[in-house]
């Protein structure tokens, strides 16, 4: 398909979608870049790291590659400091260009460290999870976790390009591919309930990794986020919808410890609360709340909230980067579709973790049950 | 005298020059600041944190003071971590507006935190000393050291405001106020000839701390910043030639570790080595050398380089960040009042390097002489 263009204050980048992509990324790289460091993890350098590397060769630049260990408690800003070091150790100069080849996790620090590093130099997306093709790689977020909060030390900083090869998605783990889905439905949610109907109407192929069904669900994803970046850089309106369920999934995420469940899990069950949350504030009626769960469970993904205890919830949610003068902001939604940032009735948030929450550890187990059904399949 | 307005990509934004201004600071708040967090040191808190804190307070918003220890060697990634630190404990929201009350070190780090909080939220400028008021709060270059290169960790990042009272300079140290001439000078050198007249007519007034004087040269070099930065936000071409003097500067400062010279010192010598070497390959003629020397001498900064072996030179401005593939760029001056950036062939350089080299420690001594002298006067 034609590259999606997304347009930022310091001008417009691509993001291309094709099958194979990564053979051809030499195309993406900017002709004046002095040397390449790519940022990866063992196990993404493990399975696509050579392929790269070769794909890069026929440029005849210097290529050096950082490693950094897996996970997201590894997006830290010791992580950090790490990546700094190699690369002022390498004296890298400031037409060096970082490739990001990896999740959300080495999408966003690496982002962070370009957007840092001699006051920010260029960095090329090529994201290899779904969640990161259709999310994280998109709009130029990038960040570092704190021990007190998620992504709270970052930047803006827009990538060159993208590059989303959907072929690596066959060696992502099933539970990864349930994660990422769950911000493909967010997309519908806030923004398209076309797309949203076809989501319910494919999701046993997304969930099977059906060619077509990917590229089609990545390209509509792609090209809403980058209508949303386009007309919200920064974040001060509109592109908070794109946090439909980020504000209960941040408080799941924090409450367990980053990594217990996944980010696209605790915002799965995220958007179930928020459409509770939605039916009591905006009278979401509640046949629609009932799809919504329906179709988290059909990805795969948890649709009961772990008890991290009433105080802890709002706690939590408390810290989340909407918040305003104390105030907590959700993205509510009218009705399948469409979106709206508000602050909502305290004792309506608590009504809906009542109903919302519940055994964690069950809920652990049928989500481990449901990728190793996912997996045989 | 009318506030000088800086013109960027996110905005414009004032900086009010006058005796006093730290009373009215209340006038550059934003409206819908939640929180203000000023970002201090023991000693510029000390003389000046009160004042501010009293100024403030007819706003009726929550104030909270962190206080970092003074010096360049604190302007670090450990001390940024504890700003961090401190704001996430206190929960502190985007809609928060940091002020950033010192000199360069505080207003570069709190700029950098203020880029990197949450993403990126506001921040006032209130430079305390001359080089701050001339020279780091305007144009939105932000940082902390590394241990392998000073600045090499920042962003670009515009505060919504600076504010500058000429009164605070009465308690700056004699050998500070002499740093900050450095920079003044440049200005005069890179853009305005007659500028640099100005201020060898009127040096011995510069030197006293002479309130008019004070305030034609700081609305000067305030005036020649701003349309700099205006014209070339990122630095990536024009904004280069600030730095004149800056590419031997940094090779001593990080020479001799961080602090050991003041910033200003390390870039008047700097100067004069960028003269010199502007006369072995622009044909700078040997009087105008001559009166950068002189004028270096005048305002009481080192006009000798520390010896830091040839190879660690060449190695150290290596480091810099004007480097491109390798090779060191140098801002030269073809004559007094205009500036050019390019590369120098190494035996010119090196033969600069033989000549203004000489024995630090009797540099340093005669520092002080001149610090005890001018304090005295
Ligand atoms: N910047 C944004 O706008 C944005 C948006 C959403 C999420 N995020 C962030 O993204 C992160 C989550 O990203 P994620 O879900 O991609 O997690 P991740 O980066 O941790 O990747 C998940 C796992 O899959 C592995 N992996 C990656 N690609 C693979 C492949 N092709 N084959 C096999 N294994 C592969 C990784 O090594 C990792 O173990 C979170 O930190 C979240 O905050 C950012
Ligand atoms: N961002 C930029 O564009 C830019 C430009 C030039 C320099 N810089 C940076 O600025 C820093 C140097 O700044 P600096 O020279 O202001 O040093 P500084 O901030 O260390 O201040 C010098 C000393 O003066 C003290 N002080 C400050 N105000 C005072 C006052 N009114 N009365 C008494 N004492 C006072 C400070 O506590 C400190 O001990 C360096 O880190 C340099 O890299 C940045
Ligand atoms: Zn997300
Ligand atoms: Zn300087």
């Amino acid at each position: 398909m034609a590259p999606v263009n997304v347009a930022t204050s310091a001008g417009q980048y691509p993001i291309h979608i094709e099958p194979g992509r990564l053979q051809r990324i030499a195309q993406s790289v900017p002709g004046n870049a002095t040397r390449l460091v790519i940022i990866s993890n063992p196990v993404v350098d493990g399975l696509y790291g050579a392929v790269l590397r070769q794909a890069l060769a026929p440029l005849g630049k210097p290529v050096m590659t950082i490693i950094v260990p897996d996970g997201e408690s590894f997006k830290s800003l010791d992580t950090l400091n790490t990546i700094y070091d190699r690369m002022l150790a390498e004296k890298l100069d400031r037409r060096a260009v970082i490739l990001a080849l990896g999740g959300g996790v080495i999408g966003d620090m690496a982002g962070f460290a370009a957007a840092t590093y001699m006051r920010g130099i260029r960095y090329m997306q090529i994201p290899t999870t779904l969640l990161a093709q259709v999310d994280s790689s998109v709009g130029g977020k990038t960040a570092v976790n704190h021990p007190l909060g998620k992504n709270m030390i970052g930047a803006f900083y827009q990538p060159v390009s993208v590059d989303i090869d959907i072929d690596v998605l066959r060696t992502l783990p099933a539970r990864e591919v349930s994660a990422g889905l769950a911000e493909v439905i967010k997309y519908g949610l806030i923004l398209d309930a076309a797309f949203f109907e076809w989501c319910e109407r494919n999701v046993a192929q997304l969930v099977a990794l059906d060619a077509d069904a990917l590229a089609y669900a990545i390209g509509r994803c792609c090209e809403l986020k980058a209508q949303v970046v386009s007309e919200d850089e920064k974040e001060t309106g509109l592109r908070a919808i794109l946090n439909l369920g980020h504000t209960f999934g941040h408080a799941i995420e924090a409450g367990l410890g980053f990594g217990t469940w996944l980010h696209g899990e605790a915002v799965a069950c995220g958007l179930v609360q928020a459409a509770v949350l939605s039916g009591k504030v905006l009278d979401l009626p509640a046949e629609d709340i009932e799809r919504v769960r329906q179709l988290v469970r059909a990805i795969g993904c948890p649709d009961v909230a772990p008890d991290l205890g009433q105080d802890s919830w709002l706690d939590l949610m408390q810290g989340d980067k909407k918040t305003e003068g104390g105030e907590i902001r959700y993205v509510l939604l009218p009705g399948i579709g469409q979106a709206v940032v508000q602050a909502a009735p305290l004792d309506k948030v608590q009504e809906t973790l009542e109903e919302t929450v519940g055994n964690v550890t069950i809920e652990r187990e049928s989500a481990r049950a449901r990728e190793t059904i996912a997996s045989g399949g």
